[in-house]
């Protein structure tokens, strides 16, 4: 068999994992067929599958991969930055609409899902537990309950985003800023 | 023709909406085939779409059932009320899991959605009036934004609980009175 470059393999996997993210956000989970697929990512789908084992884990390695862009942004940018990314690229909204059915169903999916990007959410919890030792965040709460609210809002707003209602981004963090702020 | 009861087609439309309602929760909008409809209320597509005059129109009848039920229970018991009425009723929340994509797709659809319930939205805005002019709200917000945040959170929440994760009712409350209180 012929040796086939790393680069040549990376190129490849952006290919599909670009593709495929716009075939499951225009026709969702069930509806991105694997002659969809092949459309949208213009492979085989033995290229395809030669690099995903299945269609389940082409979409959880897509999500992961989602995840990690935005806690990345949340890192770097702070919430701010993931409302704002969130309201300006729906597309990657629009590839989580059937995440809530299919995880309610699948209980080893849902326990996938909560281990995505350790490392990431590591670090983001320090940031929370820093900025609430700096005073920043108020501290009669924990971070568990804290770092949910901040994920419900995201979540709610994406849900808004993706059917297409217009939403207040500004209105929204200044909520969010009075909401975490010590009393 | 014999003429049948008042009563009689009331309590077949309720058979026709829990039995849909049950279906379109377990299994989303187009998993719910007419033979899953038949199934799931005891009836036949004769007897429901004599009611309904679709499928379509059988599940925006029920949505708007769903939302007309929320308002009420927010305008007699407050966001508190919604809240835990949603963390203990998944079933009306599933339902809904497949609402954002109809939505994104079909504008028309959408505005017939922002028309649901026109009283109880009129009265809910007035109760959000009300309590901002006796301050027990911020009054730096608008009416909207606020409404809005409340929206999100709730929609938030919704896909969590639909997807199988815990959820943190009371510590979301906290943090909500915190972002709408007067400064």
């Amino acid at each position: 068999m012929p040796k086939v470059s790393n680069e040549h393999r990376e190129r490849r996997r952006r290919q599909i994992s670009e593709g495929a993210r716009r075939a499951f956000a225009r026709w969702g989970y069930e509806g991105a067929t694997v002659p969809r697929l092949e459309e949208a990512t213009g492979l085989s789908r033995g290229a395809i599958f030669s690099y995903y084992p299945s269609k389940l884990d082409l979409f959880v390695a897509l999500a992961e991969e989602g995840q990690e862009r935005l806690l990345r942004i949340w890192l770097d940018e702070g919430f701010e930055g993931v409302l704002r990314d969130a309201a300006s690229n729906p597309e990657w909204l629009s590839m989580n609409l059937d995440v809530p059915r299919m995880l309610r169903d699948d209980e080893e999916l849902r326990a996938r899902w909560q281990k995505f990007n350790p490392a990431l959410q590591a670090e983001l919890t320090t940031s929370f537990v820093e900025r609430q030792a700096r005073g920043e965040l108020r501290g009669d709460l924990d971070i568990e309950t804290l770092g949910n609210f901040h994920g419900a809002i995201l979540d709610g707003l994406a849900v808004h985003i993706a059917a297409g209602f217009p939403v207040d981004v500004e209105g929204t963090l200044e909520l969010l800023r009075s909401a975490v702020a010590p009393k």
